[in-house]
């Protein structure tokens, strides 16, 4: 969490009983934190310790990644809760990856929600403050996005007494307001290998983007998103680490 | 857990959802552990969390009562698990129960698994270790039942450095191998109040009961399950909290 | 579906796996059409057949009560399906019952959807379309709010040539725009007899009721909902059709 | 379903939600029948209708693939559920797939249990006379192990008036009693394609298999069960129906 380097998260442990998701074993040494979902959108309590097991062999930060209870839909669909039950799906769900963490010695360190909740807490203070609530319970910091972060998050964040990390994405585009493009624009998501080394590079040198309607948009980052679904993206995060090295000297 | 006086202990937040079982408001003042349902078989996140703040206002330990993933099934049908994924979904369900305490400062006292998992682990030394193992990863002690403990299970228990607690049951009678009686035998569950009353005095004055085929089974418990099904059953504990508090004069 | 006999229609098989909900036995004799769920946010198989049963010892129409998928929230909160994910998710669920009905030698004769997919269908056209698309398949008539129902309703009704069926509720009041006072307004769920009596006779003999506003709203309706909750529930489920009666006279 | 010709069935629809299994596009214009999960072991309403639609077009037969409620274990797990219960729930997903067949206007025309419930069925007449039951209700064939079938299986279905399929494996091998080795055995599985396509050859012209324990079994199969996980078996197949095409001749 030290300003200064910007590290690499991922979503990780996204698989589910006998379906498989991502290549876990091929990412995790190229990143420095595991966003680690928590059986409410994926994975199981089996590939909960093995992905803890995988994250604590090459050294990479565990968050927990809570959802919405919704495996059908991956998580990716708002579920009407009230701030109430998610702040306890949270917490049920933080709990259960930190039990499988103390059970071989490590410990969850950051928390990041997952699709639709991720999504919603930057829109509805309400629930960013039921997610925060629960984030209290464990001392531990939350992860949300840079260029969507307003006052109003600040605060609440402080009158809870958490830690905030800030992330960007390395292949998505954003619009001027800070929210990303929705995925439906031409262009939100780049696809472009050295466009996404040049977001990268501009993030952590100048510590900004240019957005999709042309504006210069400021994202001070702590982290970058990136994706490990396929060959393909696993060629893209080692450049991307490359290209973080160079600028860090 | 001190010996010497037998306690109550009593299953707790098997409601889920919209759907209500048992009065745990009414019965709480009446026992001395509560085992909570941790999702799996009934419970979700906001009754767990009420469940534990009611067992807090009546000075209540509180145990983890995790069970086989079968919310349909009430957690009372066998499944066919491998003893590594019982191990991790055990910790899991301990791990979430104890995170929701932790959020209201209170932690978890100790672990009892749930119906099909209950009569499994006493059966199948293989389901005995993999529950022993998750365990004892949270030094907390693991209650099972006094009669059908074997030298095996002490070894395993020990192996694991996990403490165990005895319990007998108020209501069910018992077999001379120490198994309880089927529910479709006859007589396997006594019905008459002066009948549970007595067994629970034998139980804790002479530390045996008559079994269903006329023998004296030596029981040495720690604490006797009971039940708050409804308004009968509730009446009841009161009548058992009175006996075993005469009983220690 | 006669015109110029108002039924009533009643939620049913709202149990789950060991929970109980409501008492279908005691209110199946007092009403026309039963609305049972199909195992998505209620019931499971088992007790969708026991249901299925039980209408027709007392000839009783039975109705599909498909939902989101949502046994946690009893279908009572939003989530974002898409619309073919809608469409298919209900002919699932109306399937699973026809079969269910079949092997009994009867048939679902309608379709309602229930809680939050109820009222998003009504304000979303969208997700109205896709229920009408699903329900369209089964050659059923679908049931929905009277006075929120608009040409637009009719007019996507009538592409897909699915028969509606209007229904009032006996215990909610109305806004003047037609819609369900919102369960937090003050009034908005009539609880005394009286009132409750009144409304199903004005809604019975002269096709409209007062709103919560003071307005009067006109209600063309073929069937009115009750509930069946518990035993005073069901005392005015009788007094509700005894007062149909003495109307039809 | 015509004697004489062997057919090729295949597990179809197997992945859920965001997860992936099986290439079905590539595997379906290769087989004759598609055993299409009902969304219990995997699958839901959405990839249920792309399989069906997909078998559709390639002219495939449908079949029904219940299984024990379990999508953590794939269905591959036992769950102690009642005879009552499995009647129940194969109806309820034969009945699902069903409705989802009709709404593009086919049917489906035989049943096969998946994973564990298959297995269970062919040592368990209790099982097995629960499954008859349900597929009785839809006049349709169900789908069993060639080689383990008994007397009594043929008892119960001529009871029921159940037409039976018989199956046989292209890369299992066999113990004498008809069983499948179990796959923990060295040579369970056959791994070689040429010993594979002369298993095939052998139980299409001799209608026998050589066991693993070197005896002859006879085998009177209608159909072969085949798998498409991935690029190797799916181009097997193609071999398989090469080989049965020569066969024929």
């Amino acid at each position: 969490m030290s300003k200064g380097k910007i590290t690499l998260n991922c979503d990780m442990g996204e698989s589910y009983g006998a379906w498989k998701m991502g290549d876990d074993q091929a990412v995790m040494p190229f990143v420095d934190m595991a966003n680690i979902a928590c059986g409410f959108h994926a994975s199981d309590p089996s590939i909960m310790i093995q992905t803890i097991t995988l994250a604590l062999q090459n050294n990479v930060q565990i968050g927990a990644h809570p959802s919405y209870p919704d495996l059908q839909g991956f998580g990716r669909r708002s579920l009407a809760m009230t701030p109430n039950d998610i702040t306890q799906n949270v917490i049920y769900q933080i709990g259960a990856l930190r039990g499988l963490c103390q059970s071989v010695n490590t410990d969850v360190e950051y928390v990041k929600p997952h699709g639709a909740l991720y999504n919603d807490m930057m829109v509805d203070e309400s629930i960013f403050e039921a997610i925060i609530d629960a984030v209290s319970c464990f001392n531990l910091p939350l992860m949300m996005l840079a260029t969507q972060t307003t006052d109003q998050h600040l605060d609440i964040a402080d009158r809870y007494d958490v830690p905030l990390l800030f992330e960007a994405f390395a292949d998505r585009t954003y619009l001027s307001d800070g929210s990303l493009a929705p995925r439906n624009l031409k262009g939100a998501v780049l696809d472009n290998e050295d466009d996404i080394l040049n977001q990268v590079k501009q993030i952590a040198q100048y510590g900004k983007v240019r957005t999709l309607d042309g504006c210069s948009l400021l994202i001070e980052a702590d982290t970058i998103c990136v994706h490990g679904d396929n060959e393909a993206s696993i060629a893209l995060i080692k450049k991307i680490r490359h290209a973080l090295l160079i600028d860090e000297d």
